[in-house]
C-alpha cells in the first residue's frame, strides 16, 4: 500500500489532543482519519511525530497514513482540506514516502514554540494562541536559567508524572529566547529543540523559566531544580495555549529542502 | 468633567463594526459604553479616530469619554477591562487629556494594516484574522502599483458609494508591503498611513493591488483607475477580516512618547 506524509497545521483549542479518544471527543487525529474514510473506506489509524496535548498547536506536525490508490500528492492534500472544513486542521502538504517511513519513529528531530505574553490588558487578538501574564520579565534571567537545561541531562524534575518514555535521559539542544513589542506589552517567544521530548516538558520548562523572569527564581535555581531529579522541585507547568509543535526532521526530509 | 483618552485594541469578529448600533447589535462602541456605565452612571456616548466597519480589527483604536470622578488612569484601565469581559476587547492606556481633545477631529494621521496570506490549505490559527487568496502574488509588481497612489489624489474610485467625506481629495502618505513565509504559503502586510481615509479605502485599495499582484491587472492599470475617478473602476473590494486600524496620531500625543 502507498505511504503518504502529511504535513499537518492545527489550532488546538477546540480538540482534546492529537491523539483520538473516547467517541465523541474530538481529536486531530479522528479529524484527519474521518477524512481519510472519505477518500478510501477506512477504518484509518494514522500516527503522528507528536501527541500534542489538548489546547496544543501545530504549525508542523508530521503524520503518515496507508492508502490503496495511487494518490497524486496535491490532489490528496486537497480533498483531505476540504473533507476537513470546518475543522481549523489543514494539510500543507502530502509526499509519497517508503513504506519503512514513520511519522513517529523515524523522526530525529522536533521544534517547539512557546509564546507567552506579558501585559496587563487581557489578550483579544490571540486569546486561547498564547499564554498570558501581567508582569514584564527579564529576558537575561531566563535566558540564563534556560543555558543550565541545554545538553544532556535526566529531566525527570521536567517531566510529567504520566511520562511513559522509558527513560528521563534527553538532550535539549536548543532553547532560544525572544522578545518583541506587542501593542499594550511583550511577547517572549521560546524555541526548543531536540530529538524527541518527554511528556509535558517544554511546558515545565517554560513555566520554570517564567518564574525566574518575574524574579521568583534565581537563574541558578534552574541548576538545582534539574539535579534534583525530582518532579517536585519542578516550576510551576504552563498553559497549553502557548504551545506549538512548529517542525519534525527526519534523516531524508520527507518534505525538504 | 475630566476627559480621559483611551487606547483600544479589538478583534472586531463578533462585532457590527465601531459604531453603537441598533439594540441587540453588538458593536465596540456600545461595549465600551457598557463598561464606562458600570463605573459611572450614563448613558455615555464616546468618539473614536476611526470607526471600523464590520469585523475589522483594532490594535491601536482612540476614543475619549468624560466622566465626573477624577479617575486614576492605570485604575480606569483596568476598571473598564474588568468590566469589558469576556469581549474580545482590551483598554490597553487611559491617560488624562485637555477638554478640547476629541478622538476624531483632533487626530492627524491614522495607520492601517492589512493582512493577506497567500496559500493553498485553509488558513486555521488565523481564521478570521487574516484574508486569504490561494496563489502567491509578485510582490514587485504590487509594490509598483501602490506607487501610484502616493500622494495627493481625487480618490473617488476608491471609496465606497456610501461615504459620506466632504471631499474624496486625500494625500495617502504611505503604501508599504512586505512579505514573509509562512507556513504553508506567503504572508503580504500592507501599511497604509494617512491624515484620513474614505470609507472603505483601505479595502479598495488592497483589493486593487490583490489583483495587480495576481497578474490580472498591470501596475499601469492602477494609475489608470485612479485617474478614471470611477467607482466603477476599482477593483474588488476586499474582506474587511485582515484590517486593522494599529494607530492613530495626534500633535500633542496623549499616549506617548
Amino acid at each position: 500500500m502507498p505511504r503518504y506524509a502529511l504535513l499537518i497545521d492545527y489550532d488546538g483549542s477546540p480538540f482534546n489532543g492529537w491523539q483520538r479518544q473516547a467517541a465523541g471527543q474530538p481529536s486531530v487525529q479522528a479529524a484527519v482519519e474521518a477524512a481519510l474514510a472519505r477518500l478510501e473506506p477506512g477504518p484509518h489509524t494514522i500516527a503522528a511525530a507528536g501527541r500534542t496535548d489538548a489546547g496544543v498547536h501545530a504549525t508542523g506536525q508530521v503524520a503518515h497514513c496507508d492508502l490503496t490508490r495511487d494518490w497524486d500528492p496535491f490532489r490528496l492534500s486537497e480533498a483531505l482540506n476540504f473533507h476537513l472544513k470546518p475543522d481549523p486542521v489543514a494539510v500543507l502538504r502530502a509526499v509519497r514516502v517508503a513504506e519503512d517511513f514513520h511519522a513517529r519513529f523515524s523522526a530525529v528531530k522536533r521544534r517547539y514554540l512557546f509564546r507567552l505574553v506579558a501585559r496587563r490588558a487581557p489578550v483579544t487578538h490571540d486569546r486561547g494562541r498564547v499564554w498570558q501574564v501581567l508582569n514584564p520579565l527579564d529576558l537575561q534571567a531566563m535566558r540564563a536559567g534556560a543555558a543550565h537545561l541545554i545538553g544532556l541531562h535526566d529531566f525527570t524534575t521536567f517531566r510529567s508524572t504520566l511520562c511513559q518514555s522509558k527513560s528521563p535521559v534527553k538532550t535539549l539542544d536548543e532553547i532560544t529566547i525572544t522578545e518583541q513589542a506587542v501593542p499594550g506589552g511583550v511577547e517572549y517567544r521560546f524555541t526548543l529543540r531536540a530529538r524527541s521530548f518527554l511528556h509535558n516538558q517544554v511546558r515545565s520548562i517554560v513555566g520554570t523559566l517564567e518564574r525566574v523572569g518575574a524574579g521568583g527564581w534565581q537563574p541558578g535555581d534552574v541548576a538545582a531544580a534539574l539535579a534534583a531529579r525530582d518532579r517536585a522541585a519542578c516550576g510551576p507547568v504552563c498553559p497549553p495555549q502557548g504551545l506549538y509543535l512548529t517542525g519534525v526532521g527526519y534523516p531524508d526530509d520527507p518534505f525538504g529542502p
